[in-house]
Formats: C-alpha cells, sequence, structure tokens
C-alpha cells in the first residue's frame, strides 16, 4: 500500500535510489513453466538506456540485470522473480550542490514534503533510473504474454511541434526500433531529429507522444468496475515519470464529436464478432473486445535543462539554477521500452485474472 | 481483486445491476468521528440523476440512499458504511427484445466474452446507473476532505463543438450548478445547451470535457512510484463509463512545447514553499505540492442513440437498432458528481495514506 | 485494508451492526455461471440461528437472506453478489444500561480505545451477529466448492469437560447436523448436552473445541510462503468471535513427539501419490497434498454470563453486572456453520488462486 | 496475491531459493526517519543462523544482510528497504539424488502438484533458509516498534516431553537469549537440552513450543473483523515452517473451562483502563486492551532426520531415505527471532493501521 507495488496477479515491486548501490524489482506471481530469456531483458534495458546517440544523454549505464531467484535452469519456478541491476555510475559528488535545492518541477520538495528527508542525489527514488526496474520486470511479463501471441508496439507519434500523421495501419510499427527517435516513418524520423538537435542548441528540451498498440489480446480481458482495462492501463502509464495525459482509441477527440460518428457496430466474419470500427481503442465497458488496443501517452517536456532557471533552496533562498549533467534534451525516444513495459505488466496480470471469471 | 473495489485504506466496494433490486456501496475505512450528513449525499445523488431537464434522459430515479450500517447517532464509527438505493423504475420488459443483441459500443459483447452471461436488462452492471452508488460514496469521501479543508470542483469545458475558454481562476466554479450543463460561464453555458439541443433533434449525442479543479490539498499526498497522485486519480477517472483519457495540468499541450516554457519554477512567500507557476497541475513526482490540482476528463459521446445502427445478435445475424428508452444525447453535465466524486475517494484514500509516511 | 474483508480473488466483504436495520456481506470474484441455491444458504443460516434449543439462546431471528445483486435467472453473473439480512429482532432499549459499561471480556472497551466511539447496543460490530453475514456468504462458497468435489464437516468434538475421543474415520460426520450439540456421536453428545445443562443452571458457560475435516481438496492449493493454507485458514479460523487457538493436523501434539513418530511417508496407489499418515493435516509447506485437510478450533467459554460480575464504567466507577437478556451457555455448536463457512471462503479463494499458478 | 508478501502498510515482500545466488526481503511502507541499526539487523541474523551449538546444525551460514535502499545517511527514507543476503554455502551437487524423491513430510510433492517443477535442492523456496529473509525484515521493523516502546519476548516453554512450568512473570526473558536451548529458566533448559542431546543419538527429531509475549502494545490495535490482532498474529506464526498451531491467552485450555473462570474483568487505576485478569492473552473483540499480549506457537519435530525412511520417487519407485546433510534434531530454538520478526511484522503494520481509524 506504499506505492511500490503493481499488479494483483502478476505483481511487481520495484526498489532502489538512483545514486544507493542498486535498483531492483521483484515479480511475485510470474506463473511457473516460462522460458526466461536473459537476452530479452538486456534488450529491453538496453533500449531504454542513456547515451544511445548525440541526441542522448551521455550517461553510461550498462544496466546488466541479474536474474537472484525464481528460475531454475532456465524456466520459472512460481516462485518470486527477482532481478537486480546495479547502479555502476554513482557520482554522488556531482550532486552535493543540489542537498537543499528544490529544482523546478522536481520532485524535490514534494518528498520532502511527504517524509521529511531525501536522497538528495539525482533525485533519488524520483529519478527515472528507476524505471529500469520496471523494463526488467516488464520483459518478463512479455515473454509471458508472447506465449499467448499479444503483442505490444510502442512507437513515437509526436515530439514537440513535430507530429506523424499517417496511420498505424500502413506502418510497419516494428521499424520504430530502427529508428533514433523511436518513429517508425523515416522522414518524419528525421524531422523529430532536427527538432530535438535544435532544442538541444537552445539549452531547452522537449516533450511529446507515444502511441501504444496491442495486437492479439483476446475478447474478455479486464475487469469491471473499477479496474477496467482503462483504468488500469492509464494508471501504469500515468506512474511513468513526466507523463502527464492518457487516453484510449478516439481519446480527447472523441468529445468534439457525435455519437453516430464514434460508435462501433460489430459484424461476424467466420463466426468471429468483429468490430468493424475502433473509435473505442479495442475496450468496452472496461473489457477488452478483441480488436487492437490502442493507447495515446503524453509526456511534458524534461524538467533538466541546462538553461538557468530560478527557484529557492530549503530556506527560501533565491537560487539561480543551470542543471548540468548528464540528460537527454527528449527522452520520449527512451521511454517506448517503458511504455511496453508497463503495458505489458497490466496485461500479464489481466491474463490471469481472466482465469477466475467462470467456475 | 475483482474488480469491484477503490482505494486501500479508504476503500469502496459497489454492487448492483441496473434492474436488479436495488445497487449499493460498502465503504471500509471510513474513518470514525466523522459527521454523515445524509442531505449532501442526496444532494450529490440528485445532481447524478437523469430528467432534470428538457435535455437529459427522461428517466425519473429517485435515488433515495439508506446507510444500512457504520454510522451511529449521525456520526462514523469506523465500522463499514453500508449505502443502499432501491432500482424503483426497473422495466426490465423494456429490454428483452435486446436479450441476444450486441448494441454498438456497449459492453454487451465484451461481457458476454468474459463471463459467457450477462444480465441484459440495461446493460446490467455495466449500466452507468452503478455510478450512483459511486456517487453515493464519494459524498461520503467528500464530507471526510471537507475536515481537511480540501474542495473540489469539477465543471463542463466542452460540449461536442463548443468550449469553455476562460482560465478557471477567473470564474466561480462553484456556479457550474446553477447552469443546466454544468458550465459556469453564462454565455458558453448557453451555446452549449443549444448544440445538445440541435444535436438530439439529430437523433445524435454528443461528448464532451469535465475539468475538475482541487483546492486545499496540503504538499505530500500521494505515493510514489506506482500510486501517484496521477495515477491514482487517472485509474480513478477513467473508470468512469464513457471516459477515454484523462490529463493533468497543461497535459497533452505540454508534449508540443518546451522545458523551459512548463517548467514550474517554485518561490517561498511567508515562510511557504509556493510553485510560481502551475503546468504540471499541482503533482511533482506523483506528489501534491500544494497548489491546485487540476484534471481534464474526455467523454466520448453517448453510445446510445435513436437512430438506426446496424449490428448482430449472438448468433451473427445482422439487426438494425434504434435505441428507444430514456437516454440523454449529452451525459457530460451529470457526470461532475461522477467525477467528483472518483477524485474525492482517491483524495481521501491519500490523505490517509499520508499518516503514514513518517515515524 | 481496514480488517472488514477476507480473501483476495473469491472476495467477502461484511457490514453491519448488531441492533443496526440490517447486516450483509457482499462477494467480489464469485466465478460466473455458478447456481446460487438460496435453500442451502438459508440452511446454513438456520444452523448459525440461536433459539433452536432450549440449551441455546431463546433469541429469534428469522435471517432471511435477500441476494441483491450478481444472480440472474438463478446463477451468478461475475458480478459482485450482495447478501443482506435484515436485523429484525432489534430491541436497543435493552442496551441502554450498557452506554458506558466496559463488560468483562467484551470489545466495549478495546472498540472505545481504537475508534473513540462505539455502538453499545449488543456490542455493535463485535458483536457475533455479524458472523450471520459469513455464513450466509460462506454457503456461496460451499456452493463452488462443491463443483469441485470439496466437501466440509465441521463437529463438536469437546464441550468444557467432555471430549469426544473417536477418530473422525470411525463416524459418520455428516450426522453432527442430527444432534443439538453438534456431535456425531451419539454417547457423548448425550453428555456434552447434559453438561451444558448442569452449567446452564449454574448461570455460568462453557467453551469447547470443533474439529472441522475438509475431504475432496486436490493436491496444489496454497500459496507458499506468507499465505500458506495453515496460515490463510488459521486466520479466517482466529477472526471468529471466542476463538483462541486453531490447529493443524497432529497440532500441539505434535510439539510433544519424534520426527520418526510424526512424519508423512508417501506411497503410490492407482498412479496417484498418496501420504500414507496424515499427522500434518494434509499440507506440507503450506500446499495441500490429497488428504483431508484437519483443523481443531478452540473457543473460549462465553463472555456473557448471567452471574454477577465485576467492572468498570468509561468513567471508572466500579460496577457490577449480571449480563440478562438472550445469550447461550454454550456456542460451540451453533458455530459450527461459521467455522465451515470461513473455510470454505479460504478454499474458493485458493480454488482460484491456484488456477494460476502454471503458464 | 501470490503468497510472498504480507502486511498491507508496513509490507515485506520475501524472495529467493535455498540454493540460488542469494535471499533477501523488500519492505514497503516502512516510515521514513526511522534510525536503521544494521547491528542489530546482524544479531538477529545470528540468532537464526545454524551450526550455533553441538546441537544444531553444523551447516555455516554467515548472513551477512546488504541494505540496498532505502536507507540514507542511516535513516529510512520512506522508499523500499531492499535487504539481501547472499547464499554463501551453497552445495547443489549434495542435492542431486534428491531430484526425482519426495522426501517425507516435506514440500517436495507440494510443490510440483502446484508448479509442474521445483527447484529440488535444498527444498528451493519451501526450505527455512527463507525465513532468514523474514528475521533481517522483522529486525527492521522491531526497530520501528521500539520507537513506539513495544517490545517482544519469545522463550522456549517446551521441547518434547520436556515442559517450562513457571509463569511468565516469574522469569526475565530476556535471559532466553543466554540458554543454548532458548529457555530462560536455566535447570528447565538443562533438561531441554538433554533432551535434544539424546534424541540426536536416536538419529530422531524434536518439536517443541514456543511462548511470545508483548509487553507495551497500547489499547485499540487490531482491526475487526477479519483482520483481528489474533487472525492477523495467527496468520504470521501458521507462515513459518513446521509450525502446527497457535494459541492466544489461555488458548486450548479455555475449551475446557467456564466463562465465570476465563472472563477479564476490567478496573481503573490512576485513571487508566486496566485487564485485572489475562485469559484472553492482551486482546478482546481482535483489539489490544492494553496488557501483554500472550501466542504460544507449536512446532512439529523437525522432518529431515538421519534414520531411514521409506519414500517415492516421481515415477512411485519406492525409496529408503536416510537424510544426511547439516540438519538440526529440533530447531525450536532458532525459531526464537523467526516468532520474534513474524510477530514485529504484524505489529508494526497494525501500529501504521491505528493511525486511520479516526478523523
Amino acid at each position: 500500500m506504499s506505492g511500490n507495488s503493481i499488479g494483483s496477479l502478476f505483481r511487481v515491486t520495484t526498489w532502489g535510489e538512483s545514486h544507493g548501490p542498486a535498483i531492483g524489482a521483484v515479480i511475485d506471481g510470474c506463473p511457473a513453466g516460462l522460458t526466461i530469456d536473459p537476452v530479452f531483458i538486456a534488450q529491453q534495458l538496453a533500449r531504454r538506456r542513456p547515451g544511445q546517440s548525440d541526441l542522448a544523454s551521455p550517461r553510461q549505464e550498462l544496466d546488466e540485470c541479474a536474474v537472484l531467484s525464481g528460475v531454475f535452469e532456465g524456466v520459472s519456478l512460481g516462485t518470486p522473480i527477482s532481478l537486480l541491476i546495479n547502479n555502476t555510475n554513482q557520482r554522488p559528488v556531482d550532486y552535493e550542490h543540489l542537498r537543499d535545492v528544490y529544482r523546478p518541477s522536481h520532485a524535490d520538495y514534494t518528498y520532502e514534503a511527504r517524509y521529511g528527508i531525501r536522497d538528495h542525489r539525482g533525485g533519488g527514488r524520483s529519478s527515472a533510473r528507476e524505471t529500469a526496474a520496471r523494463v526488467a520486470a516488464g520483459a518478463v511479463a512479455q515473454l509471458f504474454l508472447r506465449t499467448l501471441t499479444v503483442q505490444i508496439h510502442a512507437f513515437v507519434s509526436r515530439i514537440g511541434a513535430i507530429t506523424l500523421d499517417v496511420p498505424y495501419q500502413d506502418l510497419d510499427m516494428r521499424t520504430a526500433a530502427d529508428s533514433v527517435v523511436g518513429c517508425p516513418h523515416p522522414a518524419t524520423a528525421q524531422r523529430m531529429a532536427d527538432h530535438i538537435a535544435e532544442v538541444k542548441e537552445e539549452a531547452d528540451s522537449l516533450g511529446g507522444i507515444i502511441r501504444c498498440v496491442v495486437q492479439g489480446v483476446p475478447a474478455g480481458w479486464g475487469d469491471p468496475v473499477f479496474d477496467r482495462l482503462e483504468a488500469d492501463l492509464g494508471k501504469a502509464i500515468l506512474s511513468i515519470n513526466a507523463v502527464k495525459g492518457v487516453s484510449f482509441g478516439a481519446g480527447f477527440e472523441a468529445a468534439r464529436g457525435k455519437g453516430s460518428e464514434y460508435n462501433d457496430t460489430y459484424s461476424m466474419i467466420d463466426g468471429k464478432v468483429i468490430s468493424v470500427t475502433n473509435h473505442s481503442g479495442g475496450i468496452q465497458g472496461g473489457i477488452s473486445n478483441g480488436t487492437d488496443l490502442i493507447m495515446d501517452v503524453a509526456f511534458k517536456p524534461v524538467s533538466s535543462i541546462p538553461r538557468k532557471q530560478n527557484t529557492i533552496d530549503r530556506q527560501g533562498n533565491p537560487i539561480e539554477l543551470a542543471i548540468g549533467g548528464r540528460h537527454d534534451p527528449c527522452v520520449v525516444p527512451r521511454a517506448l521500452p517503458i511504455v511496453e513495459a508497463m503495458t505489458a505488466l497490466v496485461l500479464a496480470d489481466h491474463a490471469l485474472r481472466a482465469r477466475t471469471a467462470r467456475i
């Protein structure tokens, strides 16, 4: 109940501060009999890692993930899977001057307001470093979902002023991984990359939007009333650092239109019920209807920018702060595996929950 | 774990089908010593009730809420508060022709896919009727929050094509209740009402946006990492029927801009830390910072429209369906007390959770 | 988290004070497709009801249980099942003189210490009246378990000084219901009845032991490490009023003996693994092994006795109290359906949990 | 929901197999501001460690506990505390011959029945090795409880045929730690030690009883109805390996007596409500009454004994098995810190829960 766990049957607890000795996750409820592929975990972590391009932060995190329990001879035991990633690149001394400072739009002040104490080194627990543990745990969830033919595709659909306006059906979403900005449309990807480069020059940062499409979810996942699929996915996504909005299907656009335009009608093809259109993003009454899940995620621009900003310290003294160090001008591309991980964690949970719906 | 409960310390479970004998809620965790004002509960239910204007459904639900336990001589005991609302206006026969039909954008098909059975009368458990129980429970949460000086204001900021473009700071949000469309700006409210009337003529429906502003939340509420305030609020809001998106502070707009434009800097006034701007909607690192919480909620248009739509029945036979009965062309105004209720439930929970953050 | 719910997947929340308008239970997670037999629910409630013999309290509770939701045309929907029992026999005025008194071994003082307020009428929430809601919910769990061929047999094995010393294998446990004291061995039952009659004459009360045997539980139920079958069953049983001890298999006796005497060895018969002996009560490492579950439950004597006792009121004034009203000299026989109900709730939960143990 | 977590507000998840690389625990919900004393954690682990006397197993486990997160400059941050203990003394090869064998009264068969797979090395997850993680986490809970003046004393009150028959009020319970068998009465301790030595000679094992007394718990802890203090303590205790029974206060003895003998009456001394006697073990209606909590815990004899036993392997072949290796003839003394740890975890949780009982 203290906020560091998610899921009910496929349940993940993360732990660790940005500049402590390590971070990690414990998965409780991963079903027995799953082949755990450490290479896939490593790949997902690599996608999240900073320093992958000159657009991103030069901080080098190797992020090797040790599996300390729950796996025996390569297969899950049904017991907790403990994942550990050492913080190999700690430089606590870099942060000494921030010990008393409340950085703008960071959690320094709010953690202190809550706990009366904080680890000032790189934001401590509030650092996006914590999401590496989620990515590792989410990779295990993805391995489980693959046994159920569920496939999760996240890609960048907006960076600042640049929007991708090609429908996902006309794209090969898997090519997002080939793009330095995570956009599966090369021309748009190039414009996004240029935009980031530009803003980096200005010592500023950018936000953006990630679209996540999930294919292969069978009809019948999602628990009414409060644990609807949108609700649980939305919560998981809104728990990611810098996310300030989430929507499903037509989302905020639907608020502008009429029922006759946005209703999804049903048909039957080869004995299978089909939703002819998909304005609702694959979910009705909180339960999947067998079509693609579609989710959009809004990220605010990175708070840590190198240009000077005004703020205060704990005593209220005004401070002029230029945040140095290793920070990306735009984290949205690196957030792709995080969005996938959080989506996978929720769906793995609901895959198990669906098993108990009938006698 | 079956989706009908929300909250950890202030925990609410709702039950009931639309056309069963009754619906209700059990609140477990309401602290002892709270004066329970039944008039306030009744008022909130009245705001949600259909049939309040000729814009809305003519269905008459009296929605008297009985308090069956947990309150002794007007004061909460600390034991579960059981709330019950009879379904006085059941007309199951109205729904007999829908027994085998999958209505477009309704949960008929998805409930059946999950459970193998459904109560076809008015959508059964998936009906928005269920939200009356939330409103009653949310009213108790609001009574608790008032003892902590927290005030929740929800108002309609968009109906279909009509947007309210006055900042909330320039409005008296309490006047939303005076408007038939729930908008605290009379001129805009009139245009919204005209828009609804127009679309009603077309046998169609509209969606819209509700803005919810919470004042008086102290700094320090919200539980990192997964139970951030945005995450828990977002989940609660996304569990409301017809909601397809939620955002906080600058929300999706922030995805278009730069860090230098959206960062909130701190200042100190009279020994109190103040967030000078509020692009983040009062939350940083998932924890409240003492400024107003700001949340936007997108509702899709009502699925039940009187004009003819194509769909199928359980056997796959094509059906042409014109949904008669008692349905609003736009439910957004009636959703205001629901948004307030869900917001209150989350904040009451976090108010209690905050008590355990320090030794 | 406030103590009025039990179970994770088959989850029950009870509510209600002894002399409020009603008590009830909400079951969230009963799988869809279960035929709900109201007659069985009524039968179990009848077994718990006072006033069944002149050994028991003359209070008449009819305990009709209404099913307000979650059941459609006789079959469970998968949605919450709301059960309500009116308190038809309220006599609040009977309790006015106890408003300020702390009855010996009752929860009057402790509730007040916790909540600062209490409903003094018949103990309010702490009354054994609350267990009627458990019995109703437990009956639904039993209906579910019957579809899995699980059978629960509870019987009285001790009343005060009188012990049943015949092994359950030599008894027809179903005949417990034929005995006024719930003991399936007529001669012992008679001695127990005489003992109760005797002690009733002395204006005193008796405790006793219930043995509960569960047959038909397959191997593989129970969740290590903390949610072992003994742990979850033990918790459920220890939550019953007046229970002060619980043990499994050889229980406290095993503490006196040697490993060579108490180890259970395995054999295989017809391709099925069999535990040759059953000192461990059907559970190893917290997981069922396919043999009978055996549990013993110790009840202290009823606290409410008609003879004079010394105590104090809220202000510390000494009070000489003779508790009148409608109280049994021995509640153990009436506790049989409660023990069965709590056992059923735990096993129904674990039956569902077992479904998620493997991919 | 998969059984490896306990507690709601002070919540602990353990992980790790006996012969995997490490075991550990994550504490979520430890309040911020607590001084974490690593020496105390080490001391508690040392008490559990095998090899402390020639009565116990010669296995050497150093059990150094690393604190990987949640503590900053010696003080808890309010974030998860991750504890890790390496398994330094792994000898997987020792267990190869047990890969297919179902040891008597062990969890080999039941884990396989549940998961379809098991780690056969030393029992894997079912090994008592796991309790080291509990002891480490429990030590943190004890540090928290000490700030509230709660003191937990566990001592051995029976080993096989030898019983301690001196009331705890006449003993200095702290001296239990001075005794090789954990009994604070030297003469009885000697007889217990002799008894163990004798049984070791016979290649057999012994069980016993631990009494746990908690002093300083204020009135008002414990959550009715299902999360009574007995229920939550009982569950925690019954989750310890080899525990087959638990009782509170007069326990099973009370089942033999009369209400007039076992009722606890109240008095007031210096303005404080006092329970004059303590047959109920400090708890009424599930809530503490301010007197000592008293709990008795029954341990069955150790299952691993060196003498030959009959059992089968996975294919049903009969096996004659003499379990070699490093096993204690009596684990009860080493279980003292485990009982204390589980008691501390429950009380720390309820200490926090009590904070939310009133507005």
